[in-house]
Parts: C-alpha cells; sequence; structure tokens
C-alpha cells in the first residue's frame, strides 16, 4: 500500500480525489488538512462519505469516512496539495523537504518560466527554485519525465482540454501558430467557496464569459503547445498567437473546449482534409487509454465522473480552418484524475489503476 | 403617480418589486435603500437593469437604472420593506412614524399572537403594539381590511401557496382538521446572500427535505386556515394537526405544495367526489384574477414570472384524503408580485395593475 | 466468469447495467437484445462506451463497445430483462425455459397476486403461473430467497426508496397502517424515450405531480409493507391506508421520498422519540452495505452514480407523525444497481461486487 | 385594433407571440392555426394560458384562451407564420395573396440568392419571386424599408445576436474579413418537438457543438455582414472568411454569441483600443431601445424573457483580435419580440409597443 496524504481535502478537488482513491487498489489516504476545518471527521464535511463505512464481511474502502481533518499532514509517501496558488507552492516545499512525492493541483510549478509566472499571478513566486525540477503533469506528454519526478505540476481543466486538443495539429505543423480557444465549463471549476457568481439562483440557466482581459491559463497552454510543435519537429516560425475565452455553463461538470486554427495551405486549398487529420490525430492518440478520437461532435456528459477525453477534429474546408472540439471531466480528467494517473506513473502502476469507470450517464 | 420607496432593494424580493413597478401604470421608484451598498446606482448591483434606461422616443420605464442607493428612503406615498425579520420590524416603525403606508415582506407582522412569534422567532418582537393594527396580506382573503390598512403583512411562498391550496376545503367544512403540507420550493426562495446549500454544484441536480424539526412558517399556516375554518362557518373542533416539510428543488423560482388532508366521511365513503370538490373550488375562486383552479396537475412553470396561482383539488377515494396540489412563483405572487396586488388594493386601482404579465413559458 | 444477457439494452436501466457490470469482477455481457436498433454496435448508440475500448496494457473492461445488438438473447448464465411490463414477461417465459436466471427490471412479476395486477395494469398476466416462484427483489428483505430463485422481481425505485424508509417502523409496530408517500424524481426514471412532457424546455425549470389518480407502484408498496408488519410480529389491524403521489424534478438521476405516518400514541403523546427511532432503524440496517441512517436531512446528490440509500426519520411530535426521508439513485439503487446486488446474491458473490463506487459528488 | 393570425400557433414562436401580444395595446390575436391540433382550444396545448382567461372587472388580455385552431387562417391584417423552411414560404404566397401582410419567421426569405439558399437547404425554392421584394427584418438596420414591407423575413436567433455584435466593427472597417462566431444557445431554439437530442436526461447537464460540417445560418450571417461593410463604406476587399460553430447549452432560453476577428493594424499595433471600440459600439446604437452596449461580460440570464440584448466588445491587444460578446433571449429578439418589433415598425407604432418587459431575473 502507499499512504496518501490530501492537503486542503475541503476543496472539490480533494473530495474527488477521495472519491477516486475509494476505488483504488493500492492507494489509501492516511492524512487529510483543511484550514477552517481541523479537527472534523471528513464525514462531517461531506456526509455522502458515510456510505464508505467498514462494511460487514470485511472489506473496506480505501477511504475512512471517520479520518479526523489536521492542520498539517502526516508522514506519507505520497501527498496531493489541493491548496490555492501561492499557499500551495509554501506547502509544496515542506512536503518535499520531508521526503515526500508531491503532486501538485494548483498552478504554481506548471509555468517554467518565473517571470511569466509574476507577471500573471501578480505576486513573487514562493519557491523559484522548484521550478526547474518541477516536471508539468500532462500525462500524455510526459509520463516518462513524471516516472522519475519529485513534484508533479498537475495541468488544470482548460490546459488540459485545449492542449490534448491542439498538440496532434501543431506537433504535425499542419497549422499556423494562430489560435482559438473557446472553453465552456461547468461551474464545479470554481471551486468550492460560496459567491455571487456560482450563487444557483444567479448562475442556473445563464450563460457568460469571463477572463477576456486575459486568463492566467493562457500563458500554460501557450508554454505547452510550443513544445508540442518542438516536439513534433515543426516549431513555431513566429511566436503563437492565441486568444483564450472561457465560459461559464449551467452545468456542475464538465469542460469543452472548441479550437480553431488557421490551416497551412496548399495554394488555395488546405493542407489536408478532415479524414486525414482524423487519421493523425487517432496514430498521436492511438496507445492512450484515456484519450479517444471519435466521428461525431462529444458531449461533455459523455466523461462524468471518469477520466476519459474525447477529442473530434474537422475541417472547415471553406475557411481553411482547423475546428478541434474536445471534451472532459474538469474534476477528473481535468484535476483530481489526472493527478491519480500521475501517481500511478510515480509508483510504476497502470495508468488505469482506480480509473476504470465509465461515465455516469445520462 | 405613486412614489415608492423600496427598503433593502438588494434582496430578491427587491429586484423583482423593481421588475414588476417597472411595467405599472401609477407607481414610480424614487426611492431604494441597501446596506453594503449605498452610494452605487442599481445598474451597478442590477446590470440588467440598464435595459430601463430612457429611451429616444421619449417614453420612458418607471424605473431609472441611474438611482442611487442610500442608507435611509426618502419621503415617499408607499414603501416596500424586504429586510430580513426584526430589522424590517424597527424599519417599519419609523416609516409609519414619517406617515409612509407599509407594505412588509418579511415575518415580522404575520402572526397576530406575539407569543407564538417569539417563540418561533426567538427574540422578542421589535414592535408589538402594530401587531394589532398589521393586516394580513393575503389578497384573496383579506382585500376589504387591506385597503384601509397602514401597514399590510406580505405572506411568503410557502405560506399563499398552502393557504390558497386548503382554504376552500377548510371553509366548506369537508375536511378534518389534520393535514400534512409537503412543499418543492426554488433556490431564489433562499434569497441573495451566497451560501453552500445554494452553491451551485451542491444544489444542481439535487432535491433535498429542510426545516423537519419545526419551520416557521408552520404557525403562520395554521393561524390562516384556522381562520378561514370559521370565516366559513365550520370552526375546527379540535386544534389544527398540521405537519408541514419544505424541499428545496434544483430550479430558480417556482413553489409547489401538495397538501394532504383527511376527507370527513359519509359512513365509510367520503363525503365529497373529485367532480363535487372542483365544483367547491371554482366557485370559491370565481371572481379571482390570479388564481385559476385546474382539471389536470399544474406545473410551477407555467406560472414562471407571472402573478397566477393554479390550483388541482382530487379526491384520493380509496384513503379517503383530499389531495390539492398548488402551485406559483415564489418571487411574484409568493413575494412581490402579491406586494404589488396589495399596494394596488391600498389605492384603490384594479388588482392586476402591473401584474399583466403572462408566464415566460417554456 | 458468468455470462450476462442484457435485454432491450437501450433502455437507461439497460445502459447503465452496461456502465456498473464494467466494473464487475466475474460478470461479463455477452449478448444485448434491442428492439429498433438490431445490428448497431453499442457504441453506435452510447457513443460514451467507446472509452471502454480494450486498451494496451492488457486490461479490458468488461464491456466490449463493438458488441453487436441481436434481436433474441445468446445463451447466457443470466439475463437481465429492461423490457416495458408485458412485453417483460414473454421474453422472461422463454428465457426460464432456455435455463438462463432471469433478473426482470419490469413490473410483471413483483405483485404475488395476479387480480391485483391485472386491475393495475388493465391487460390479463401473461404468465401467471410465475408469479408464486418470482421473488421479490429487495436485497434486505428477501436475501435467502433470492440466493435460491430462478426469477427476480426487482423493485423499481419509488418503490424501494418507499419501503426501505418505512419498513423498520412498520416492522417495529409503532405506526399506524396510515401513511402518505410523497416522491421526487429524476427524470431518467421516465426511459430513454423522448415525448414532450420529458423535454428539456418543458422539463427544465419546472416541478410538477402526476399519476394522482392512482400510481401503479402504490399496491406493490402496499403488498411489502403489509409484508413487512408480518415479519416484524405486528401485522396491521386494519388495511393499509395510503396515499402515494410522486412528482417531477428538473434532475437527471435521483429520487427522494417523504414519508409521513401516523405514529401510535402512549397516552397524549406520542409512543418515540426522534432518538429511539434512530436507533431503531439503525438496528434495521446495522449490517445493510448500502443502507445508510443519518442524523441529518439527505441529500439526492449523495447517491449519484451509486447504490447507496440514505435514511432520516424524525418524529415531529407537535402532530405525533413519524416522517422518515429516504433517497437513492434511481437508476441503480432504484433499477440497475439493485439488479446487480441481486445478481451477486444468486451467484453467492459478496453483494458489493462491482457496486463499491461512491456517488460523484458534486 | 390590428387583428393577427399565427399560422403554426403550436410551436415555441407561435407560443410566445401568444405571450407578447398579451401584452399589446393594439394588436389582437384572432385567429390560430395548427397542424395536428386543429380542433383544439389553445388552452388545451398551452394550459398556462388558462390565466388569460377574462377578468371580472372588465380587462381583458389580447389572448382568448378559448381560441380554436384551426387549419387555415382567417382574413386577418397581418400574419406571423412559425412554419418550418419550405413549408412557410407555401403559406405565405397564399397570406400575401389575400392581401394580408406577412411576417415570416422562417429562413425562407432571409436569403437574397435564391442559389445560395438552395445550395443550403437542399431544395427548390418554393416561391423565389418574392425573394426580392421581402426585406431582412433585423430591425435596426432595415427599418425603413420594413415600414413599407408587405413580407418581412424575421431573422433567427444565431444570425441576430452574430450580426448586432459585428456589424458596427464591419460597418467602420476596424476587423479584416476573417471572423469566428462561436454561439451558445438554449435548447428552445431546437422547437417544441420531442427528441432525443432534447430529451431532459441527454441535454441535461451537457454542453456540446453541432453543426461544424457548415450550418444553415452562416451564408445568411455573411449575406449581412457584407452588407454592413457596404452600408458603413468599408466593402470587404476579400470575400468574407467566416467560421460559425453553435453550441447546445443546458437551459431553455438564451443565447450568447463570441465573436472573433482580426483587427486591422496600425503598424504591429492593434488599429483600436478597448476604449475607443466601446465608444464606436455607442455611438453606433446609441438611438436602439433594445440593443445596450456595456462595459462587463453580459450574461444570458440578463436577457431571460426581454427583447433587450447586450453587446460587450473588447481587444485582444496581445492577440490584434477584436472580441464581441453579445446576447439576447433566442424565443424574444431572437424570434418572436423581433417579430413583433417588425410588426410595430409595418403599423407605425412606437417599437417598443408590447416589449416593455424587463428580463425575468433572476
Amino acid at each position: 500500500m502507499t499512504t496518501v496524504s490530501i492537503v486542503n481535502v475541503t476543496s472539490y478537488t480533494g473530495s474527488e480525489l477521495l472519491r477516486l482513491i475509494a476505488q483504488h487498489p493500492t492507494f489509501e489516504v492516511t492524512s487529510v488538512t483543511g484550514r477552517s476545518t481541523v479537527g472534523k471527521r471528513l464525514e462531517e464535511i461531506f456526509p455522502f462519505l458515510r456510505a464508505g463505512v467498514p462494511i460487514s464481511d470485511g472489506r473496506r474502502p480505501a477511504i475512512d469516512p471517520t479520518l479526523v481533518i489536521t492542520e498539517e499532514p502526516a508522514q506519507t509517501d505520497l501527498a496531493f496539495v489541493c491548496l490555492p496558488h501561492a499557499a500551495a507552492a509554501e506547502a509544496v516545499v515542506k512536503l518535499l523537504q520531508r521526503g515526500m512525492k508531491v503532486i501538485d493541483l494548483s498552478a504554481d510549478f506548471r509555468l517554467h518560466d518565473v517571470a511569466v509566472y509574476e507577471e500573471w499571478y501578480k505576486h513573487t513566486h514562493p519557491a523559484p527554485a522548484l521550478l526547474e525540477s518541477a516536471v508539468y503533469g500532462l500525462c500524455e506528454h510526459y509520463r516518462q519525465s513524471i516516472a522519475a519526478a519529485s513534484l508533479v505540476a498537475n495541468p488544470g481543466c482548460h490546459t488540459t482540454t485545449s492542449i490534448l486538443a491542439l498538440s496532434p495539429a501543431v506537433a504535425a505543423g499542419i497549422v499556423k501558430p494562430d489560435v482559438i480557444i473557446d472553453t465552456k465549463t461547468g461551474i464545479s471549476g470554481g471551486g468550492r467557496s460560496p459567491s455571487l457568481i456560482y450563487h444557483f439562483p444567479e448562475a442556473d440557466e445563464d450563460v457568460s464569459a469571463y477572463g477576456l482581459s486575459g486568463h492566467r491559463h493562457m500563458p500554460e497552454i501557450a508554454q505547452e503547445l510550443t513544445a508540442s510543435a518542438i516536439a513534433g519537429g515543426h516549431p513555431f516560425e513566429q511566436e503563437l498567437r492565441i486568444t483564450f475565452v472561457p465560459h461559464l455553463m449551467p452545468m456542475t461538470r464538465g469542460i469543452l473546449a472548441t479550437c480553431y486554427a488557421d490551416l497551412k495551405q496548399n495554394g488555395v486549398e488546405p493542407l489536408i482534409t478532415t479524414a486525414e487529420v482524423r487519421v493523425l490525430y487517432e496514430q498521436y492518440y492511438k496507445d492512450e487509454p484515456f484519450v479517444h478520437v471519435i466521428d461525431q461532435p462529444p458531449h461533455t456528459k459523455w466523461t462524468y465522473g471518469s477520466n476519459h477525453c474525447f477529442i473530434y477534429p474537422i475541417v472547415d474546408s471553406r475557411a481553411r480552418r482547423l475546428i478541434v472540439v474536445s471534451c472532459l471531466d474538469n474534476l477528473v480528467k481535468g484535476a483530481a484524475g489526472q493527478a491519480i494517473q500521475n501517481a500511478n506513473i510515480l509508483y510504476g502502476l497502470p495508468e488505469i489503476a482506480g480509473l476504470t469507470s465509465l461515465a455516469v450517464h445520462p
């Protein structure tokens, strides 16, 4: 068994880790921390966990609902850090010093360039020295580095959805460095703290855009698409021009990215057809257990509660653009599920361990 | 024109009053107060009101979106008080002293018996002397008294729905004093202050009961059903035995009450048939512009944004029970719309003035 | 491995069985039938199943998304029948004749008395001879008989929720034979066939009651509560008087029952306190892996996608009534999950096999 | 009074016309037609209309809920045609021959070029001779022509939202003829006929893209943006390159368009700042009663049930793009409300007649 701490378990990424680890064959949560909830039992915060109480035939799930929330994590093999940025980095430093492996779900170690971090997050990075050794935890791209890492910077939902959608095209050099990403996200992505914008009567039956003057996930997407271009042997000839606009949807889970990229041309024709681009995508993801290239527009509900991602590429031949629609569950492949997948890689386990559930549909 | 103040306009009942008064032929909102928003313009709090800006052809709506929120209301003919209980009573006292008529949307003046109030609200009533002159603002029952009142205690959504559903049966003496009321309410009934229970990811796709150990609206329902029994010439022979359980629904607006009452019997048969009870109900409400007795189960969405109430009575002959299903929009007939209807009565206007909209359906 | 057929897989109970069996250690779906979809692959009907394609590390889920839908089921150890009533009975007869064990998710074999069936379902029972040997598949009550059965009549969601809520009280003899059951159900309970009442713009933001003139699940609830009373040694002294009103909620999954029963009295006091009734309920369900007695009103979302049921009993001492609120996922414990639990019992497996998932929350 | 027919009243645009005309000072609905519902009264199809029954004080709404649905419309001054394309054109021909004015809510007369129509709609146009005299009913652009028209081709929701968002920029010549339009629409836009994609359990908690291989509203948007460019004195130098992707949202009403256009440049800088573009937009719409340029991202819920449109333009200076977010209620300004506005223009009434309601918010 591998012992696991969840730091700031009272976040939605924290409770989602509990839910998933309850299905995991070898991980066991032995320590959970909180901030205003220290001293409470997990089941007091998350009553649905009472369903996990040890049962009469001797089997027990990996989550003990009576586990008491503490201020500091116990010594465990692995820690998942679910704190907001800045607070996360400070916690990570301490955990690494104690010899624990860390998967950080915040944004603190995702950007390689400290100057970019400080420009977008408007504060001094608490632990810049760790940026070099931190590995970006997009499993599909970095599994070898992840396997050897101490600190994994787990990507968020907007970035995972967007990068998985565009990387095959960028790596193959079929598009110009000019992309627009329009994401539609469920409200759980905004976290567990109540506020007017997430108050049911305001958010229900409502759609809106946000972050139009510049969203923090944009530089992360730019960093990784640029890396994909290089990895594919087709580095961008100009700096990537990227517009990213997230939208809030009246639903709890799910994120869908609609990505638009200018196709390179062969004379007046686009370089590639829909059929060809689909083959290219299928080839790129052929060995991936969680990424599925399909031939129809995907629905976020196909991923509800699961670690799967669906991708649908199509060529708009009139406008010579590539359109890629991708979707996943923002709390699973976009957060806690990918964190488990990273942990599986860290511990040499099959990547699907604990992540075999299909979507809850309908 | 009648000048109107809205005290605590930043509540949902406050903004709903704005929306409805914008359609009113003779009311004009000239003063709005708030607590943490003093100094702001209405349009800063409610951006959708910008659609009300005076327009080029000279017409203007009754709401000026640039109206500035103040701490104290200006002198106006009428004030709607949208404060929580206790705070409401204190404001009402001052407004009456200034010679203004008041429609109070809180619970402070709904109960006639100060002891019952203090038992359920757990604090000393701030203005018990006013209880005698306050008129319970259920228009269908008290329009004559309302017309002559200075202070109208506007009923809430659970009570309006339940009392309208059960009063005809109680007044006709066809049921025993033994009722169960199971209400299903939209989340806007919980107000505009964010909290975890109303946080979208928690409330969406969820149904739950609350207030099971005793809900404050229960004594109010008991008071009014007892009054209906007396008014109908069939006073209860025993104290009314009433169970009231509200439930929270994953929707913004609408409330539906399912009411169960033991029918008196004629030997082993129930006293009355479904057809007879429908005639009785139709007769009771035959002159009411906003209460509609129908022959099929009603839907809350039939009332979305309107001041209408639908009522469906049926006899469960196997169990010798009367079942009455009623529904309305909790923010309109259950709050602000009924308040306007009361104001129309106060000023001798047609009761439907400003309230002629049909439901927004679908 | 146990081979499994799903008859009429294109229903929601059918697809839910696929989802659950994909997590089951020993069941394998080798045959699926449909009606208008014969010849199609599962993944054409349910694209989200493509996420189940066999993956590179050799593991495969128990569901093959390329399985072709046939008209008749193949010979398998076990069949789940997801047909509507009447059609179900006809299929069951044939399957039993072929020596297969059958779990029928329709209503055809739930009522013991053929006359009651024919009164409520308005047609001649297609296989009355089987009624005697069919076992009512409420696992908590009949696991011994189920273990020995060839044909299990799997209960539906309204009945499971209601019976689990009221049986402990009925068995203990603390309530009179006079109950009201008010259920609130998600729309997936209405099945996968589109119709105006389930059309999104009609059902969204709407609550309504239905089946008020007599719902088919009522005699089933009456049958089982009467059995519970006898089993507990407190048979009803009069015929059970029961009112049952289901309501449609604007959500996909989940059902919540609010049950009201008159408590027997000890003089003018109710016979029992909330604390005592909770102990009684905890005792009744103490060995159950899926039924959890709790001390706060439960939320349907606590059960989303899981086989768990939460029950909250409370005494309304003013009205001398027992109120019990219970909830579960209508497609899992209220249909496919309970069917798997029954199948586990049939094959001598731990009841929780394949059913260990916690709710997807939020 | 102006007498009005509604052809195919059982559509959502039909019932929305009823709702709006009920508030109109001079329009009276005297004839309604249907297809499978001939012979029924309006209140049988739309029970919520029973709230419109004539009331005791002598006032009556403009809608009579007992009006009987006929196969053919009566002779009235004006007809609104709510039929699907092709069927609409056939009906329009007959109505014009009878001397009635017609507002057609279908797509049949929106495209000026019959060849483009036949390419996208895949059938021969039933009345090409009328294309020349039909006026495109975007009130903000064509009110003078509309005033003199016999036949108005009322635009749909995707097109209205998109054209209002982009026209000011196109007319001012600040953007290149290269745009991407990503719309998010509520499900009522798909009409009142049930189908699996709009079945509540499928559409709830789900987001998806559709029409990616080419959506019929695209040529209409292209036609009108090209016209705006010419009208503004900045005709496109190349053919407009346009990508349009609609998305389905889990909500009933509302549409939001996020429009992306390449800004012309002044050297390496974009030609214009956000502040300048906002002034340009405010100037463009300064006399419009229903179009509001605002300084924050708008929410679809700000338009629920109203005829208002909110527009938010912003410059993405990093990527040198103009982003414009606009929203409205798809059934009001995107269909029936705009049709009433067109009818007001036709009859020389104030444009806001019958359309003064604010949004129902929250």
